[in-house]
């Protein structure tokens, strides 16, 4: 018992490395940006708050364990903006990897259970998958809008861009969330 | 549902300020101190990982609901550090009406229901509590031994204190735990 709780130590003190990943959207005063551990608490908290918004049969439990987990992978592969170029086939194998990794810290009944869930959410197919990455696309632009731009501006983002990479996935697995936003990013764009 | 849905996100937005609320400890490599938005997060995932050293009976997917929200009331009260001195009725009743404006934000089923798992935490009674409680007196010792010090070095701390003040609630909740940390304290203050 004692090497098991070693090792779930080990990778809990691991784990705390993704306090110090940034990510390109802001806090929503927009006075630094966000790093991946406390985007991964807002998104949790996000599931929890907007369960009513998630299509029958999903549980959201298991959403908030999926979103607890989902960027852990970023220790490693560090974080790709949404709106940034990537070599896609290059950055899933580097998060690929990672998930080998910073997974195999844990005791093996674990490392396979929680690896299993950040396959599942990669893989988008599932209906609890399906409703974690639409809150993972929906956070973003909350941010952005109580920012007064964050990674739009930055990135010089146009409206269509935000609707076909962003806005898609939300309306798949959170149809109601898509159109309380798809409005106010209509009006932010309108006035930028 | 429009209504609703309005409630949430501002509920959501203003949660978003957890994370400029700064603790005592820092993060595992001591380059700064941790904020109570990750810190949860952080938590939360010390839930996940380390169920199996629950009594029977606590339900970690509701540990974990408690943990997601059970420092928000410090965007009004701020943190008390552990080895500070406190007032501590003054302490409770200003987190007392932090959670009446900060639940309040949100639809009133949703706003009875939390401040309900928000009192549960705080009372520290019920077996899910009791864990809840352990994990967020367990984390800051081992961020300490992470980053050689922390807090107990900030705060003057001897090994009694911490033994007295964290050690007794690690031990009530998950006494697994507290036999893990408390042969690694009493090494950490063999040294200094």
């Amino acid at each position: 018992m004692t090497d098991r709780l070693d090792a779930q130590i080990a990778f809990l003190l691991e784990a705390d490395r993704l306090k110090s990943v940034n990510r390109a959207t802001t806090i929503a005063d927009g006075s630094r940006f966000e790093n991946s551990g406390e985007h991964s608490w807002h998104l949790a908290l996000f599931a929890l708050v907007l369960a009513d918004q998630a299509p029958d049969g999903v549980q959201v439990d298991r959403v908030i364990r999926m979103l607890l987990l989902h960027d852990l992978v970023e220790i490693d592969a560090g974080d790709a903006p949404i709106f940034d170029d990537h070599d896609v086939a290059a950055l899933e194998a580097a998060e690929a990897k990672a998930a080998d990794r910073i997974f195999a810290l844990l005791p093996p009944d674990q490392a396979t259970a929680f690896r299993a869930l950040w396959d599942e959410f990669e893989a988008n197919m599932t209906p609890d998958a399906i409703f974690a990455k639409s809150l993972d696309r929906f956070q973003p632009p909350v941010m952005n809008l109580a920012s007064g731009g964050g990674s739009w501006t930055d990135y010089n983002v146009s409206e269509d861009q935000v609707r076909t990479r962003v806005g898609t996935k939300i309306d798949h697995g959170a149809p109601g969330l898509w159109s309380w936003l798809s409005p106010r990013i209509a009006a932010f764009f309108a006035k930028v």
